[in-house]
């Protein structure tokens, strides 16, 4: 068994414990870690890390790179731990995200598709070691990857050293389904050959000189499953919308009959939009995304999709069950490649993809918030969704017209963060309905969104903000001192709902006593 | 003169008036002019049709795409005529504006890289007719463009039918700078392949089938010189801290010598930045950018600069009659492309480009306002810096850090109007001085650009506000009913002092009567 996954004999020496390889750790250190939305991270060494610290008691900070957010706890006992001085680019977890906002861990929010260049130029704090899953050890050395790509190639190149977590728990079948790629410096570049989804550009394995192993660490721990939830009354209806909208673009001549590749970003709402093509006519589907959770599963499984490329691949329980014991039936219809390809905008603007990625909240204007709650809060980052929609052919932006049982309504007067500015929001999509918004001025696209995405509830608020707006006048028309009040009316009263306020105790409606 | 100009025979029985040409636009249609920053704008035609309304009275509205703002009054006086009913992707006309801001005009501002997706996709008006300026028929009847070619090949390809302006006033010279590439079809797309700025992978001309062109209108008009204001004391600051930042580079090993290509706005700022390279060390330097400005050529004459690519060219009064009098000189130096190519994410991304654009305002967390005023009010447009910016090697913003003699400060709690997030802020320069912001949180950022970019005279309230937003915590720390206020007492109080208010009569500080 080992000997087909570690194939270079003479590395058998560099097997350590997860322990031991923990030891090389130092305060002060940056860590690249492998791992993208839970999949593929390393697992053992930062949690012997964490117990490390923990029984030693010594002060220890590390600054942790990773491809976006780690699974199996790492995330949460690291934080917990408090040995995190510097996180980029992404992350999703509770008690992290709790650190974050405290100010303890210092939180660096990139495009997904950057981190890899700031490595390159040493633009950030060059990468002491990089720990990196891998299903096998070729005979050269090189480090096939697990389930995910994210930025290992890049940390393994560039750090000094690398441990590898050698994890007997992912089936060797998926050898062969990664296509390692290294765009090189910028200024000395070529143009990066792919103009298909399906295309090979690279290697099956990551490339690093065998002086550079430090030690290899054997593990049998699978991913952390996906906790996703499931479809329901409003998301189906949402994929509706979209579906029919796609269908008018297919009748009008502005997409073929197979669409563009599709990219959907992480998340519940993003996965059951795309559940909507399963009883769509829609066939011969590609997906060109960076993370492919169930959805996209089942849509390979009913030949929906075609062809589908991602840099991770996360799943539920249940499905990943049933894709991992059939792996060689999704190989030639897969390729998982580095994160800076999979959001690289050379690519994503030339394959002309369609982009739905989830939104926090959006004002009137359609400038999108996908990372801070009430304007402050870091929720998990902005991951690809930037990268996506300002290079891609269709920025989608789809959410509930409401959150918090209605306390919130996701369509507010000014957002209160901007994670995506109206020039790159071509589309909104709520249970309510669509906006196209291409070609629409701002006051076109306030009455639009407003009529056709917004909670009825929220309509006459939002009714009267623009309205009272457009009489100061301007391109985009705004009472800036009225811009925020809903968010400070909901943080006074519990509502953004006007005349309105919630009993906390009760958590029932009574009339306002202001 | 004519034979050389116009050198398809069969053409000259096109030839015709402007009052003709004009003649022929409809109520309703669509135009496509040719026209980026005043350079190579389609003029007498425009103007025709105006006077044709002026003279029957009719009511009239056409679209109106450019490339970028048009000069020779056009935009002024189509707007004062109210004949345009939605205008595309750019302005910079007072006239216009107004328009703009009353919504009279909708106006859609978009990247500059993002209008030729649209006309190609079709999802936006089709074109009916497209005027552009020619400084050469060829015998086969395609069109040399003048001193830019902006969005004109693609409104030649998509237009129904096609009248050219051919104007004698520019120097024949001309013919051979420019560079017509169209990427074809998204989706069905190869690689752009350009890997250096001084590469050539096109055409010197627009094709266009012979029967497309309707007529052509002869002219003898320069276009409109640029009213650039000269360096002043601050801008030479502000190149000063600029220089030495790439200085600094240079020493860390992350820029070559010859640093990377550069890109600068429109506007007189960057132009004043740019010309700090003048006084430097730096040579052999390589411009890729989309409006090329007196500071470039004075760059190429001094031979500090190698290369330039651009997609139009805009000087002073000066700076042009030296140019165009020996324009062949230039001719082996220079390249003009299409604004898709000039300000494509593939190319810019590839090449690694140091971006240079101007701020109207900007936030302690780094967000920048490129286009609205007081959140409202449409300034320009927010041209190709979205292009630049997110794509970019280095993310540059320029701007004085005060404005209206100190009464508005250009860095305040929160932007009006978000235009540049945070992610793509890389660096910003003030003449107080520059804080690099790669790899940093919100908070470390807000630190930074406080102490370095800040006027002195806002820095309490600067500190101040982020003081009070950090005991609310949170990732990006706000105090949201607050950070409006700077703006809304700059509207009541004539500024945005705390303490002050500004006596309009006297335009003397005075103590606040709040």
């Amino acid at each position: 068994m080992f000997a087909k996954r570690l194939r270079n004999a003479s590395l058998q020496q560099r097997l350590v414990t997860a322990r031991e390889a923990a030891g090389w750790i130092q305060d002060g250190m940056t860590l690249g870690l492998s791992g993208f939305t839970q999949a593929g991270d390393a697992k053992v060494v930062p949690r012997a890390l964490v117990d490390r610290v923990k029984q030693t008691g010594e002060q220890l900070k590390v600054n942790v790179y990773t491809g976006a957010s780690l699974g199996s706890e790492v995330d949460g006992i690291m934080a917990e731990a408090g040995i995190i001085n510097r996180r980029l680019p992404f992350q999703a977890e509770k008690r992290m995200r709790s650190k974050i906002n405290s100010g303890d861990i210092i939180y660096v929010d990139q495009h997904l598709s950057h981190t890899a260049e700031m490595v390159r130029a040493g633009t950030i704090d060059p990468i002491d070691i990089a720990i990196v899953e891998a299903v096998a050890i070729t005979e050269e050395g090189y480090i096939v990857p697990t389930t995910s790509v994210g930025n290992s190639a890049i940390f393994v190149e560039h750090a000094r050293e690398v441990i590898i977590e050698l994890n007997l728990a992912h089936p060797l079948s998926l050898e062969g389904v990664h296509d390692i790629y290294d765009v090189g410096p910028q200024g000395k570049r070529q143009p990066i050959m792919l103009t298909e989804a399906e295309q090979r550009i690279g290697t099956q394995a990551i490339q690093v000189p065998l002086e550079k192993i430090k030690g290899i660490v054997v593990t049998e721990e699978p991913d952390t499953a996906s906790s996703i939830v499931q479809p329901d009354e409003e998301t189906a209806t949402m994929a509706a919308h979209l579906i029919e909208f796609l269908r008018g673009e297919v009748k009008a001549g502005r997409l073929p009959k197979t669409l563009a590749p599709l990219q959907s970003g992480i998340g519940s709402v993003a996965n059951a939009v795309f559940h909507g093509f399963l009883a769509s006519e829609f066939t011969d589907l590609e997906v060109y995304s960076e993370v492919l959770q169930d959805a996209v599963f089942d849509l390979l499984d009913a030949d929906k999709i075609r062809f589908a490329s991602g840099c991770s691949i996360i799943l539920s329980p249940e499905k990943g069950k049933q894709v991992y014991r059939n792996f060689e039936k999704y190989k030639d219809r897969l390729i998982l490649r580095p994160q800076e390809i999979s959001n690289h905008p050379e690519i994503i603007r030339r394959l002309g993809l369609i982009a739905i990625n989830t939104a926090l909240e959006l004002d009137i204007y359609g400038n999108v918030n996908s990372t801070h709650v009430m304007g402050t809060n870091m929720m998990n980052g902005i991951g690809g969704s930037g990268d996506f929609a300002r290079n891609s052919r269709l920025g989608i932006f789809v959410t509930k017209s409401i959150a918090k049982g209605g306390k919130i309504s996701s369509i507010v007067p000014f957002v209160s963060h901007v994670d995506h500015t109206e020039h790159d929001v071509d589309v909104i999509v709520t249970e309510q309905g669509i906006a196209d918004l291409r070609g629409l001025s701002p006051r076109e696209r306030a009455r639009i969104i407003i009529e056709n995405c917004a909670h009825p509830d929220y309509r006459p608020q939002l009714r009267a903000y623009f309205e009272e707006a457009c009489e100061r006048g301007g391109q985009t028309p705004h009472v800036l001192e009225k811009a925020f009040s809903w968010h400070t009316r909901f943080q006074k009263e519990g509502t953004m709902l006007e005349g309105q306020t919630i009993d906390k105790a009760t958590n029932e409606k009574e009339p306002t006593r202001v």
